[in-house]
């Protein structure tokens, strides 16, 4: 009988460690998948087709795709099958809110090994589901093909309500700069899963964001004249904002929110856990430019949500050349994720 | 001055090799792909935002997703990078004209290994633009990442016009089965390139599919009941159709198309090439199902396009267990490609 290797050099049989990927087959592993699913009354035409249909009532839609890929985005010694499908689905969630768009649909592309167990596909289509039910999207449809390096595609579509999109590039001087959620967590996390602390709870921000959605769609709302989900970090995100939008952002070190966690963590570390609040992604927190008068609307707006976001002022937009500064300390630390970076 | 080891014990230095995607770095990367790309009059918000907004006129979106892997779906000594931006829209392309909807647009993923030439990058984007522009759609937007196996997703979307989508489920008996465009032609490709013939004609119709889209479209105005772009080979992607439509479909060896330059390919390879047509995929036919009356129509349909389309019927719609038989002699070889079978 085959069998696996397990780490501490114990072995078990293939019975044992269950059954892969390449004994269901194609379309045993697509049925097993859709069984996990389940879908919104938006969803005119499911899995099981050439393409799904979903309604666009807005008559416009939105689209975003992003992979990840084992080793780069996620370890399996790290993050449950259920983390990573929900880290897959809010990555390009996030994007479709950044839109000022509520999302609607994923599709996503498998590339698994052979050898991948069933029970880890499924935690995966759980835990694709489990995000898209926070924000009430459907997984309408999807590919699986095999491959040596684990990959997950998750392609995400939006309605924008009969909102204009908010893109990167309206920010205008006298706006101010606010963020909502969370920066700076999953960069923590990261950092301690490196150091070899996997049981600091700041850990979970690493496999799984908390992503504030319906914080994200408040801002559109409130009247954001520019909005981005911070995903490379604030800094860097920030910069294609301004970049975009023609205009110089000014921020704070002294403004960044900076939790005790952080603060705890980064003296554990021996690291300043401001590169983290400035330079960390992941988190996907909104950063968003506005008038003032739309960033007190948004405060009231967020007070009305069942659980509270962090949501903070952390510059201002002035003219000036295209780019980010801060006007007191440059945060030490990368400026943010190159994905090509060597 | 680092080298890179060529076919045959050569080495080029990086400098004749050209640069990489990692020098070129994520940002560098995705303004020299979006560089080479057009936007359609569609798009709303194309590259370069969080997510891309184009209009979706029905009130409906149609959305499919596929991956292509290297060594399983392309070879790069066998593909230009051309040829595999064409093939990989191609696949997602015909997904949405099988639903019978027209194909609006395409987002991407590619993951690429850090030493994967820039120039390769420049291939893929024209040959993903060039079949796109075959329909009328928009990349417009993306994501690249870094990864040892060189992964490539496509996602397309899609509007229905007014009409109602062409499902798998909606076969009748008495309906006629109709299949336009070329059968086999990849799949013995394919063999042929297996076989050490890289120069033969027909392997074009493996790097390159020739996809009819415009007459998959007519067939679905004509009244199709069903339809399916034919990807996994014929009987198995009409078993699909028999299945959902809960009908049994007739086909006979004697009516399937058996072009003179597959039989001369089958005889120097000793293979029945009736395997290729009944059990080849990657041609991208519209296989259908319609009453007589539509297949009438289709005919003259089909006779308007500016070249002409393979066109004729393969079978029929009757009452019976659920599933494709063959009322003749059924053909050799694979019943149908299955992405995880060993």
């Amino acid at each position: 009988m085959p069998q696996t290797p397990l780490q501490g050099g114990r072995y078990r049989t293939t019975e044992e460690a269950g059954i892969s990927v390449s004994d269901a087959g194609e379309f045993g592993l697509i049925a097993r998948i859709v069984a996990r699913l389940q879908q919104g009354d938006n969803v005119v035409v499911g899995p099981g087709d050439d393409a799904a249909v979903l309604s666009a009532p807005d008559g416009r839609v939105v689209a975003t795709t992003d992979l990840l890929v084992e080793g780069s985005h996620f370890r399996r010694d790290w993050s449950s099958a259920e983390d990573v499908g929900r880290k897959a689905a809010a990555q390009s969630l996030a994007d479709i809110v950044a839109m000022g768009a509520t999302p609607t649909a994923v599709v996503v592309g498998l590339a698994a090994p052979a050898d991948l167990p069933l029970e880890w596909v499924d935690g995966l289509a759980d835990g694709l589901r489990a995000e898209c039910d926070v924000v009430g999207a459907s997984v309408v449809g999807g590919d699986v093909v095999r491959s040596a390096v684990l990959t997950i595609s998750v392609t995400a579509l939006g309605d924008l309500g009969g909102r204009a999109p908010v893109t990167r590039g309206g920010a205008q001087p006298g706006d101010v700069v606010v963020v909502a959620g969370r920066l700076g967590f999953a960069a923590a996390g990261l950092a301690l899963l490196l150091a070899g602390r996997p049981d600091d709870p700041l850990t979970h921000a690493h496999r799984r964001p908390v992503v504030p959605y319906a914080a994200g769609l408040r801002l559109a709302v409130a009247g954001a004249t520019a909005m981005i989900d911070v995903s490379d970090g604030l800094a860097a995100d920030l910069g294609h904002v301004a970049v975009l939008s023609g205009v110089r952002i000014e921020l704070a070190s002294d403004d960044l929110p900076l939790p005790a966690e952080l603060v705890e963590a980064g003296l554990a570390l021996g690291v300043d856990p401001l590169s983290w609040v400035a330079g960390g992604g992941e988190d996907h927190a909104f950063a968003a430019t506005m008038p003032d008068a739309s960033a007190l609307r948004a405060v009231a707006m967020l007070a009305d949500l069942p659980e509270p976001v962090p949501f903070q002022q952390v510059g201002r937009v002035v003219m000036g050349d295209a780019g980010v500064v801060f006007v007191d300390v440059t945060p030490s630390g990368p400026a943010g994720h190159d994905h090509f970076a060597l």
